[in-house]
């Protein structure tokens, strides 16, 4: 049977990216010890050489389906793409692995445990013959309460369901075993005005309410906030930020973006 | 060519719906008067014969497309579905019609104009030699603040962005002409802790936070008071209503729904 | 501390459905005697007497949390809504889980095996004192090539990704723990006119080409199909069948819909 | 009133992007000598110096109030910026105005009109004392037609709907009163295997399938044709091209993409 995708192409153009996207599989997330099985949404691709006209898709399917109902750590995302460019015979491949991840936390007074998700994305991206290039992002939902309607207001302060969103990239792919989702999530909910629970008791909620009156944060705030937070976890060479305030008293959001490529002099911001 | 389309059919089956849907299409609604320009996506479909095989699709493209750049009233939805029940030689014909609406608000303390938008849905059901049965769906978006929060917390209260859903089944073709779209938001509107504005000042700031803490609800009275208020619109046959508060505190929401027919003994809800 | 939500109302109106929607919880389905791990989404609501103010929501994010690493069976559904009756002391429950499903597929020619996934919803509703009414919905994908353009085309014939939804009311409480969500999605996807798989070899794409040209499918040949189809399954009350065409030729979708109660002089279609 | 946002910030982090984001409004583009309206969603920012606590969002929603009902060029999106950075007193603004836009389309056989809608967005630059950077992306939809699918088969070819994203970086800003997007969108729509119409008759059924058959591409190749045609546009310094198939074998999407900086030496891709 001819193979089509391997006929010569006269174009001179390489494609940086082909392959597949929106790719849906179970997976088993390895981290920090623990396994959770997530429902993952995939984008996975190599670079195409400009001699042949089409990349050969069935092999990274092929390379994803072989995944399922194995554990998956984060070091682990280098050795697909290693599979990917020794199976298509290229010098670039990346990923982009999308799930939600559930992490527990215990509610403040009654002590009630209970499972708020997190979308988390892995992304790695690997030249021949280097290491991986790997970047986890988090998307963190917590409270934020507006410090100029508590200030100006004889009582009350507008409040809202608020998300954050960093992206982090690390230096040493040596180290990325070290990595864990679930504290960076509680790292970045320590940022706003006060964290969300699924379950709370009224004893929990009091304790909720006032917490956020009492630390009152624009988006701007939330968001310096997240930068000294992210700076201080190990290992990175860039990082950005982004958070949304889904306002209570408008149907737009406020925002406020932010980006940092650490250890350098020129620090883009 | 040939008609596959007009094939007999012998699975003896008729068909309600057979059409086009997520069809996009720009639009000039008239309301009370006025003419709005909207971005709209329509499902529109008729009932297919147990004798055929299938409808005749562009033909309902087709009468859409001659719509562009005429003003569309909602009894005007009644003579699109004629129009269908007649080229496609048909019993049923059916139409939703999905587009943003702006409404004009001004801010409660400094006067300022500004343009919230609801998202609205005209839906038409028409059969042969019957009148059209027309519903109007809108999605009022507002402020909501915790009732219990306010109560057992010594000082703040948490609130939200809420999304109020009412779907009106009107009962007089004849008197359709008679609904206004932006007199119906401002009622739903009414029906939360505090209206939202896509441009407050500082003094309206104030203003909405301190109404919205006098007026604490919870999603369950917002849904008893859009009842209230939709019982007193004219010409209703039906009513659903579903609310839902996007909660500052948790990562999931709060939701509430009710359905009532008028005019009978077993008004069911 | 008070108790709001038992404040007495006086607006004389019953609440069908107050609760939480949008909650998300790592789940185990249950299915065919083997266990998935699934990411479910969860509306989850109970009637409210005209006689308070609010439901107390916390109760029902506490028993969904109960259920994190439990199996979930379908026969198990109506427990949780029997403990929502309970908890909350009310007379109706409902609940909608939603997820996506793997199931297993094996390639037709070359044997690979590879996961494509179904979005699948569980709901459930509860009177106090009767048993469960219940329903499973599923969203299948497959090919489907227009029999028009094949037939007046002298060489090709545009085809395209499809979904079938079915919504499937079931009569006895006690048989549901006979329902196979894999084997009902394998007789949705026959309907169509051919399978999709997420990995094929040159000779699988080979087969499943040939096997969509030879099988043409208008939106309503494959409705019909399916309803053939839907009705041969057990313990039916009554079903619903969408079908949508992403058409390759349009930006719009091809739109089929189809609803019968079975064992009914007047079944509506 | 007390001032906020006007409060010192201590913790030395200049933010480069502080405002609004989900602002819907309804604008009049203008293009090409014609004024379209559209329902338009915005995100509107500006920087924030490391020495306020934050940023005056109600003048960002002011400006872009008083852009209702007046034509909206892309060199009018210029002073849009500048008003931002006059207003908020600041060194850099940010915009991305997102709407469908209409294009008219006649059927290739009948000559029947009908009107197909592209996903446009205009997103503008301005730092102070510079002239705005703009960009323009536009996402067209098309059919494609698998080669490999073509070429092992006996008979058909599988072939689905298509769209391909195209960021164009223009370089001189006095000329961004020449770009035409309907002329762009016509370029795009060249690269797939054929244009799609939402108004097709049976002879324009025929003539769009067998073009498609004749004309068989990977995502690979509209990738690269799309490289081809876009280079041929003048005035751009840089842009970015995705192209996506949702295959109608699979229910993932083949994916393609590609990025060049022009007139520089190492053109990254």
């Amino acid at each position: 049977m001819i193979d089509v995708q391997n006929q010569p192409d006269t174009r001179k153009i390489k494609i940086r990216q082909a392959g597949v996207s929106r790719f849906r599989l179970p997976l088993l997330i390895s981290d920090d010890g623990k396994i959770q099985p997530v429902t993952a949404e995939i984008n996975f691709t190599v670079s195409l050489s400009e001699k042949f006209r089409g990349t050969h898709m069935s092999r990274l399917t092929e390379i994803l389906t072989e995944r399922v109902s194995k554990p998956l750590s984060i070091p682990e995302v280098e050795n697909i793409l290693n599979e990917a460019l020794q199976k298509l015979d290229t010098d670039f491949a990346a990923i982009k692995i999308d799930f939600k991840f559930f992490v527990k936390r215990t509610s403040p007074v009654s002590g009630l445990v209970s499972y708020p998700d997190i979308d988390c994305e892995f992304s790695g991206e690997l030249h021949k013959e280097n290491r991986m290039n790997f970047s986890l992002t988090l998307k963190v939902p917590f409270t934020s309460l507006c410090p100029c309607s508590k200030e100006i207001s004889d009582f009350g302060a507008h409040n809202q369901r608020s998300l954050c969103g960093v992206k982090l990239t690390f230096k040493d792919p040596d180290k990325l075993n070290k990595i864990k989702i679930d504290e960076i999530a509680g790292l970045i909910e320590n940022c706003g005005s006060g964290q969300i629970y699924p379950l709370l008791k009224r004893e929990d909620e009091k304790f909720v309410t006032e917490k956020a009156y009492n630390n009152p944060k624009f988006v701007e705030d939330i968001l310096r906030d997240a930068v000294l937070a992210v700076r201080k976890i190990e290992n990175l060479s860039a990082f950005e930020i982004e958070c949304e305030n889904f306002e209570s008293i408008h149907n737009h959001n406020a925002f406020a973006a932010y980006g940092e490529k650490l250890f350098t002099d020129d620090a883009e911001n």
